[in-house]
């Protein structure tokens, strides 16, 4: 086989088979195919697309690139859960703990942010002593014990996926369907569970900018998903708008112990309730609506949030912090940033939401930034909300005073106001299984 | 300015401008931008084209990448003739010294070929002593004491092109209109030529397989060099079949001494005089009835058959053997080729027959193969031609004798019989100014 024949097949929209597109990943992995000739396949990917059975194969090609996990020690069904990633997106940790606490286990390995969307992982850290890695054995004795770990990815999982994302991350060839599906399945799959529910989010501040699109990736997925034995479900959620009112890690943190006390906003207890109840529903735990009871009662007598509490004391961190939240410190300096005209938030960009709380140190530009852990913004005024001149809709938060200006001036730029009130949008657009 | 950007620029189908593409080229020339970046580029590229301003951008840019000649010692008009390169395509040879024995100055640059086309250069090397590179100065005083010369494209000339097509080549992306226009003419445009003739081949043994894809590329240079300065013209040739009978080194080299005799094939007379005439027409020297007059006395009285032996003589090669060509030395093994079937030549694939001469040892699959100079194919019969079974169709010429089975199988599948005469087609197919 040569590579310059699969990129001319592709290019010329041919369909690639089975066996080229193992032989190409094998290759890259290995270092024996360039990058200069996986830069120019992966364009012609993103122009040409892939079919099912194409994308398919790719996926298995980059679960198969490292190490697999071996889960049977866990006893009990196992579940993961995947959001494709947004801007105040904290679900995972409202989530496991109340599927972990209703007796499935979830053995959790979740990914750092990279840019204006901040992962579960650097969440996590913001919890003092917190421990996101853990020998494997540590770790399934733990979700044995409390239901539930969350530590980062081991490197030595989908080994492809990590040097294809930095490839397609320099040469604008991230935003392919058929790359995308096989990024993210290909690491889900390379773990050992029973059951996935995955969160694809649509809109703004997420990959797919339509719900059509949205639609279509969760479609693959899920496909993709059931063909490795996989139960698969998928929610289409609105990600026009950022989820909650935190966006920057100890504040989420903080928002995510107020949603399973019963006390969180409104649309992220809506889309964590929902997310559990599908999870709990696909490891027939009960009808779909009995599910959905059953996570409400884990939120309404404290066993989810005790859940959450005992898996941070497990790995180390302060488990006292989540029933008491009020130790987490606050940033140095705050500043409240105001409405500049009157009317109804009609949308906000959420990428500029993400990326004004990176510019105050929550987020990382490249793999080696510092996170401040206080660092982030807090809203308080969101899409459909009248405001007037003067109105603050929101207070930012960082370690540097300096970096107020240019954080408020891309936040008042990320936010619509117009003088009719916008239509109100569903949050949960739709299931796919 | 970001490489990231460009490239998702070119992959949304948005128009570079000329800053962002002089920055790319530099950069990549200077190895701040790395192949990967280039490539995917490239394929963006492919997939969107450029307009011509691009183009023309990207030309220029390939042009200045490296050092400008200076003609300017070089007394009267200077002319170039480029072909975009076909099989058996010998009409350099014959071409320039019609013209320079008119009065028209040749200081030509060839290259080498690589892939199933041979270039000027490897044939001039079948002429013994012949020396392809020469001081400057020297160069300089050929030209103008005999009125031609032609060496070897130096590295220096346009370097941006070498990387670039060198990355093409493994990518996938040669075939791509606007990248075809800026490396031919940015190596055209880096010497310093007044008139520019240029022979766009169409067909299969050329780089564009319709006339129309081949009009366009001729129209874009045409207009790419008056930019520049240039006197420019372009001749649409049909490349269907070989042009001549003789593929190969001496072959082709003693075929154009029997053209610049009077004594040559017609196709390859026909288009030598066409080009001819253009020349002269485009340097002035009369109407194009008048120049195409100058062009057929010029071989009929001899002068340019002596032009040609005078530059052989000039740059150290056995001038003696232009004049009595019967001392080239024939190779080791010869083997007839004949005919299976019955029938009409209806047509050829000129690309298959460049790779059966390639295979006797006559080209390179490699930068390090060496070439056989006397290898190579006599063509016998020829489209339109009947034969019957046993009729011999071409005589292989090799070193090697174990070369012939797997040319002569190339060689009878990229030739078409059938009970019908083809259609007559015209060699010449257009004329774009």
């Amino acid at each position: 086989m040569r590579m310059y024949d699969i990129i001319q097949k592709k290019r010329d929209g041919g369909v690639l088979s089975e066996a080229e597109i193992k032989w190409f990943l094998e290759g890259y992995v290995k270092g024996e195919i360039p990058d200069y000739q996986a830069a120019a396949l992966c364009m012609a990917i993103y122009f040409r697309g892939m079919n099912l059975e194409e994308t398919a194969a790719l996926t298995f090609a980059v679960r198969d690139s490292g190490e697999r996990l071996d889960f049977s020690e866990i006893h009990g069904l196992r579940v993961d859960k995947h959001s494709t990633g947004g801007v105040g997106d904290k679900t995972s940790l409202v989530v496991a703990p109340i599927v972990a606490s209703l007796g499935v286990k979830v053995a959790k390995m979740s990914g750092r942010g990279l840019g204006h969307t901040g992962g579960t992982i650097d969440k996590l850290e913001a919890i003092p002593g917190f421990k996101t890695s853990l020998p494997i054995d540590e770790f399934k004795e733990i979700v044995n014990r409390v239901g539930i770990a969350i530590v980062g990815q081991n490197a030595e999982l989908a080994p492809a996926d990590k040097l294809l994302y930095a490839l397609r991350d320099v040469t604008a060839t991230v935003d392919s369907l058929p790359l995308i599906v096989s990024s993210i399945m290909g690491k889900k799959l390379a773990a050992d569970d029973d059951c996935i529910v995955l969160d694809v989010k649509t809109g703004s501040g997420a990959f797919m900018k339509t719900e059509e699109k949205s639609r279509e990736l969760a479609q693959w997925m899920v496909e993709i998903g059931k063909r490795a034995g996989k139960r698969m479900r998928a929610l289409i959620t609105d990600m026009d708008t950022p989820l909650g009112y935190a966006i920057g890690n100890s504040l989420e943190v903080i928002e995510s112990i107020q949603t399973l006390k019963g006390q969180g906003p409104q649309d992220l207890t809506e889309i964590c309730i929902a997310l559990a109840a599908n999870i709990l529903n696909l490891a027939e735990k009960g009808t779909y609506a009995e599910c959905e009871q059953m996570a409400k009662d884990a939120i309404a007598n404290g066993t989810a949030l005790q859940c959450f509490a005992d898996m941070v004391t497990a790995q180390g961190g302060k488990g006292d912090w989540i029933l008491h939240p009020e130790q987490f410190p606050t940033a140095k300096y705050s500043y409240t940033v105001r409405a500049k005209e009157s009317g109804y938030i009609t949308g906000v960009d959420a990428e500029g939401y993400g990326v004004a709380s990176l510019l105050l140190g929550a987020g990382r530009n490249t793999k080696e930034d510092v996170i401040d852990p206080a660092a982030g913004i807090y809203l308080m005024a969101k899409t459909g909300d009248y405001v007037e001149v003067g109105t603050p809709i929101a207070t930012l938060y960082s370690e540097r005073e300096n970096t107020f200006a240019q954080s408020e001036a891309r936040l008042l730029q990320a936010t619509r106001i117009a003088k009719t009130a916008p239509e109100k949008k569903p949050l949960i657009l739709g299931v796919v299984e």
